[in-house]
């Protein structure tokens, strides 16, 4: 069991005595996260859950354990459950099993050191805690994001005529925007970035939101570049910031239609600029994000997804996304979904990361430690704090 | 001259001890490779052997030898030659020159520790070893997979009517499915990845022939997409393992429409993922590979080329490989084709990468050294076992 | 104060005596750069100037100087300001204005150890220095390089009748080569790569022109296709070198359409692969890069740009320059502009990277010390000075 915060750092060598106090005991603002299952689990969809990949049974010849992921959970969350560092799966499986979600929240979720959770609230297949009971289970405070895609596909639900889904859909969002801290779109998963950015008119809107309730669709799905679009441009209009997811999910997406630099001709236009755009996960195309987070001033990253997914091999991902983005423009994320574990290992996974790095670049003289400390602070906190105004 | 397998290796300071003798002495299965000249060869072939860029003589200001192959070839072979580590290239032409084929082969293949080599048997400028003198010279065991544009310029040759070309396509298959582990196609250097992946009918495919009859190649060379997405489904419908080039290969090759991402239109087909496609090299798309093994419960990837061609920057790579793809689905390859160096070093190379990856994860103790040993057993041997049914 | 060259590497361990020596005082070759600002600049123009990513003022909420490249500035060039290292960046600034541009170049510049400048003197904003005026500063030779869209640009302001212009063009470039060293093209900027390289006639030229000149632009600017084509090749005619800007500059740029792979219907043509082609910068495409100077005889690449805007971290990018292609195919630039910090910390961090990437190969045994050593002077000026014929 740890004590104090000393046990995150354990390993690594040579880390300089304050950027490590720092990188330990940082209270992080988690920028993009979501809640955990309030309900039980069979170990399927426990598996199924390590990553985005795939809703298929997980096949019989292997087990996501081996993984990753997998690995991390069993060496930073076994000890929490009462087990060897490094347990079996099925020890594992058998330890967590028997915790209630509540409990299983309540002992990893305090670890993650997060004093804000910025929650996006939209739809999961399974119940999962809403702020109020993050904030109950985890000691930090939360806020919300809206995603703009379950905005329209509830207002679509609704029957609202297609005429009056613009002025509508305006109306709700700007309704949203009173407690929500900022949007997100999810137009990598829908259409990808590839559209045409230029704003629809109404009537455009209309047209499409006509096409689309004639789909009879049981549960509307949006998946139109003209309504992806209108969405996009109508939230931009709020000032809030918009989270925009970018890179890897799962296998529904086209990988390379979601790279950023097809952004562009939104990110050109003037009154986009004056809105904060936060492109999310963004691997492999963290590089491409860090270069148009240097080129635009509103346009700012994170490596949410990624962490997690790469376990011990995120250390590079942590260091490749240090390259060309000011340090200003960095967020720190988890994005975790579901479980706990994903909470609590992407901030462990983050912190060590982070001192590896800042700890060798300190070590041979290139940065001061002082420095290093800041960058910590800013990219762990205080850039999410400003930009979202928590 | 080595002893034992400790030479291996030799200079990684801190390989935990049990994840050192494994990564020494675990027999590989090479999943993807190819045979070794027969006849002896000239510095230019040999040089031009150490990459597949061109077939342009080297020019006269630079010899290959001054490449990462080069230098991983003086590093590892010259020892095994008689030769000082590191010797200059002259002398290791000249001491390589003053062995046979055969010597050179029986000297380095067994050093290579592979029990079993999985041959591309296809198409070879010059005459190549066949499994048989394969298996004599290293003392391994080894099987084919049939490539299958070989099999269809083949059938081209004998004449067939364009209107029985798919049946007898077919029938060729299925024949060579009775002794073989498994097909291969080089789609990605004819038409690459971006065709239309529907299954087209046997009258499209008849009309595909006759256009190709009529060009009255000398050497009939398959490079229609129609053609192609008929060969690849032909097989795909027998169930073996598919192999697919990915990523970087000859100057012939449009690299960017060799993103395996543009296979997702053929991945996504029901009756495809019934059938073991293997990405194969993928460099430099490895981490987009790795998303679809990770996506996909029957896709897996190697980072056989790549390994050889980087030498002692490899490290990173395999590092990069072991990212978002759950460890039952990547494999150990080599790709060497010609000289055996190519199958030595490439072995050497990834078990010094793979030690040093996962040493530093086990020292900083992020993986357990029981997981560690698990992981390069799986991705050295055991997938392949079970993927090819050895 | 520096004491010879040995504070280049401090803080680095373990780097073989042979090869620090050489990497501290090799005389490098910059094979692509510019001139300093010749005027006081104020602090926003001096921050703006750390990258190319856009001509904004600096946000309030953010500076520059936190970034890698500011770190890097406040390390390496403070010292040489009379501060301490890590110096805060008001304090640096201060010292830095107090000095004049011509005085700053003549401490900062001699210690990049920079013996030959090939020099872009293409369109700048602000004054920059000239060859002579560099030469002077620094003790370095200078060379120069024609900029061809420069060259295109000031012709059409000469209002040449369009019909005339191709041979108006193919002449003006044709004497510049009597002293120039080689021609640079910015296409990426301007167009992106993926056009019709196919050489145009010098009838659609005259058209091209006439639409260009019936835009009436106070100042000309080529963004056509056609003439971008035709100037390429009637550059690529003369056999001079031609430097190609490659990837990531600023936002106006399409990145994702200056992947260099979309150069192969340009680099496979038989005429231009009798020309040297230099890929400058290259990053996020630096991979691809080094692909294709494994492919093409003809063909260079650089990281240039990289190392600076990467700082700390660019010894990822040094390292990763050194994969695919043969050393002699490789070339160092900074690609400095303006600032003659970038100058001198392009250099100091090159010698850096090369070190610990290249220390830790000979410390591990995969290279020996001697080809470690030879690998820095081709990289750093020999492969330089054999294209360029310096």
């Amino acid at each position: 069991m740890p004590v104090g915060d000393e046990w995150i750092l354990e390993g690594l060598d040579g880390i300089p005595p304050r950027l490590a106090e720092t990188a330990q005991s940082l209270a992080l603002i988690d920028h993009h996260v979501h809640g955990c299952y309030v309900e039980k689990i069979d170990r399927g969809a426990f598996e199924e859950s390590f990553n985005e990949a795939s809703t298929d049974p997980i096949p019989a010849f292997m087990t996501q354990f081996d993984s990753q992921p997998g690995f991390a959970f069993r060496r930073w969350c076994a000890p929490l459950l009462g087990l060897e560092r490094h347990a079996p799966a099925d020890e594992y499986w058998a330890a967590r099993s028997a915790l209630t979600p509540a409990e299983l929240d309540r002992r990893l979720l305090p670890l993650a050191g997060v004093e804000h959770w910025v929650m996006d609230t939209g739809f999961s297949l399974r119940p999962i805690t809403d702020p109020a009971a993050m904030a109950a289970e985890s000691g930090g405070a939360t806020s919300e994001i809206v995603r703009l895609e379950v905005v329209a596909e509830g207002l679509l639900a609704t029957g609202v005529a297609p005429a009056d889904f613009a002025e509508a859909f305006r109306a709700a969002i700007a309704e949203a925007a009173v407690e929500a801290k900022g949007f997100k779109t999810i137009v990598a998963y829908r259409v990808g970035f590839d559209i045409d950015w230029e704003p629809p008119t109404d009537a455009a809107v209309a047209a499409a939101v006509a096409r689309w309730a004639a789909l009879g669709q049981e549960r509307p799905r949006l998946s139109d570049p003209v309504l992806e679009a209108f969405v996009v441009h109508a939230a931009v209009a709020l000032g809030l910031p918009l989270q925009v997811h970018v890179g890897f999910g799962d296998r529904d997406l086209d990988l390379h239609r979601t790279n950023p630099m097809l952004l562009l001709p939104l990110l050109r236009r003037a009154e986009v600029q004056r809105t904060p755009i936060m492109l999310l996960h963004c691997y492999p195309y963290h590089r491409e994000s860090a270069y148009l987070a240097q080129g635009f001033d509103n346009v700012y990253f994170d490596i949410g997804l990624g962490v997690n997914y790469l376990g011990a091999q995120s250390r590079q991902l942590i260091a490749e996304a240090l390259e060309l983005a000011p340090f200003a423009k960095q967020l720190y994320s988890s994005d975790a979904f579901g479980l706990p574990e994903l909470h609590l290992v992407g901030s462990i996974l983050w912190r060590r990361g982070m001192a590896a790095a800042l700890g060798r670049w300190v070590r041979e003289g290139e940065w001061s430690e002082h420095d290093a400390c800041r960058v910590l602070e800013m990219i762990g906190a205080e850039n999410a704090r400003r930009v979202y105004g928590l």
